[in-house]
């Protein structure tokens, strides 16, 4: 027995299951035989250290970034949170926009890669990371996000914003200085429409929204917030998966204020240390999943938003790629009651 | 310029392009930006050579694996391949299956992890791939997977079989010892829902099964053979993705005969030749889309197999959580032209 697995309790012994949520509508694979205690989740990955003496995105080199869009504070050289243009962008805001329309064609489909990549520079010090920050500087984060998430809506020529983090070269993170990124697509995407679909369903049979409903069982409670609680989601995807939730229905994540904006910067600060001291600071992204720009006030009941979590600890194989159905080594009600137990 | 780029000509110079594919619907962003010559596409994670003295997939250890199911040629020390229980399932056979239609259920379902976990073993000496056998023996490896998915379905208590490959760690082998796995499951998994109803709305739009139309874009064409050809789909979700497809309309994998399996034989060889030339021996995993067990009359039409083969040469990172939208950094026209001028 390793040290740190002294007195441990052993996960219980559960017998596999096959669940799918009320969100994506996606069957998961829970098989936990090989994995006993928790102690046997620790990332094979973990985050190095990395060299600052190249990177860009410290303070005083801004210079060699790609052109900046906006900073906090406004016009200072002490910024603490950047915006700036992807220097590699998957999508190009020099191109024409697609038809209206074009996301609605049936058969093979090709549109202009017309769109916005961006990215969030969330501190000017390069060994500090997201989880590092104190609570309100999260917020403030967040508050970013939301600012450049309401520029990109009043274009008008976007149907959807994607804001995500990659955290490690194993999440796909290319810098090692902490930031994530915000890219404004021309189309919907097809996990969004597969949502809102899912979603649909549910609340034409029970008149609910099905992430209102994520806080009734208590199992899968990891932590809460005056505005906000996190979970283990009932048919996690991946091991650990974390999803943070308004408790207050609302489908748009660019609709949040400063005071929410700080209680979820806390809860999101809180969930990072809690999986880095878990799983050994793993790789891991997180997203936002939010309404499209032009959700129909019929479809506003049953959109709400959360920001998802999952650590990088398997790899997605054959069986993933063909199925579209995960394996998860771990029940969400035991990954949850670890997540509870460990200090943030 | 490196040694194995001199002479190599530069990919052509293309402009950010967002594509909808007419199997699963989904749309793909090709950002070529970062990428200019094919050589500029190798595997980080080449395969290492493996150390057999511990393998119990080897000719002479068959005592130390789970049960056999069978093994060809029949009853025979000298076996060529074998099939045998997974030690580790993800699914189990010893539980009850699902009652009939919970996979239809609305919202959060859960159901018992029946189902069947086997591996094929597709030879018996250990530093043999599966690309490295002659094409008729990759034929008979094809011909053991029909076997055993006929003697799945007849079970009846099943609804998808999914067979896979994943060759390499990165892309989620466990054991180096050449082999592939089949997974028989009691839902329709969704990726398969996903696919069946994007190709019903074009049939209906056009009357045409979309497999059957992929063969008309010749710039898309990698090698052909008798019954089968090769392509780098039209909205590849990765780099270097390919698929084979029969060229007659067939619905299910598991009809395969004799002399189509040692013609595919031959195809799939040369692929995995391909790739592993021009790409570094990459990890990769290949998968087969077939039809449902149940499939109903009415949806033969449109349903067509073929096996989709994936190099694991980038991270699935937050944009694809997120969204389900992949970022590709090839075209697959660009694909298809230096696949074709590889040799095998």
């Amino acid at each position: 027995m390793s040290s740190s697995s002294e007195g441990e309790t052993q996960l219980p012994n559960r017998t596999s299951e096959i669940r799918k949520d009320t969100v994506f509508g996606r069957w998961v694979v829970f098989s936990p035989a090989r994995s006993r205690r928790p102690s046997d989740f620790k990332s094979k990955n973990p985050n190095p250290t990395s060299n600052p003496t190249s990177c860009p995105f410290c303070i005083g080199r801004e210079s060699e970034c790609a052109p900046e869009i906006f900073r906090v504070p406004p016009s200072t050289p002490d910024w603490t949170i950047r915006v700036i243009e992807n220097l590699y962008p998957a999508l190009r805001r020099d191109l024409n926009p697609p038809h209206t329309g074009s996301d609605q064609a049936v058969g093979a489909c090709r549109v202009t890669g017309f769109g916005f990549h961006d990215v969030v520079i969330e501190t000017p010090y390069h060994p500090i990371t997201l989880s590092d920050l104190e609570p309100e500087a999260v917020g403030e984060v967040l508050l970013v996000y939301v600012e450049r998430v309401r520029q990109l809506k009043a274009l008008g020529s976007l149907k959807y914003v994607q804001v995500f983090k990659n955290h490690g070269a194993a999440a796909g993170a290319s810098m090692t200085h902490s930031h994530s990124q915000i890219m404004g697509i021309p189309v919907i995407p097809p996990s969004v429409t597969t949502r809102l679909s899912c979603m649909k369903e549910i609340f034409d049979l029970t008149g609910k929204c099905s992430v209102c409903d994520l806080q009734s069982d208590q199992d899968l409670m990891i932590n809460s917030s005056t505005h906000f609680y996190a979970i283990a989601p009932f048919a996690s995807s991946y091991a650990f998966e974390i999803w943070i939730v308004p408790r207050e229905h609302s489908a748009d994540f660019h609709e949040l204020d400063h005071s929410k904006a700080m209680d979820l910067g806390g809860l999101l600060k809180l969930m990072l240390q809690k999986l880095a001291k878990q799983l050994n600071n793993p790789p891991f992204n997180f997203v936002i999943h939010t309404a499209p720009f032009d959700l129909s006030p019929s479809c506003v009941p049953y959109s709400h938003w959360f920001l998802q979590i999952v650590p990088h600890m398997g790899t997605i194989a054959g069986f993933e790629l063909g199925t579209g159905c995960y394996i998860n080594p771990i029940f969400p009600e035991d990954a949850a009651k670890v997540l509870r137990e460990v200090d943030g």
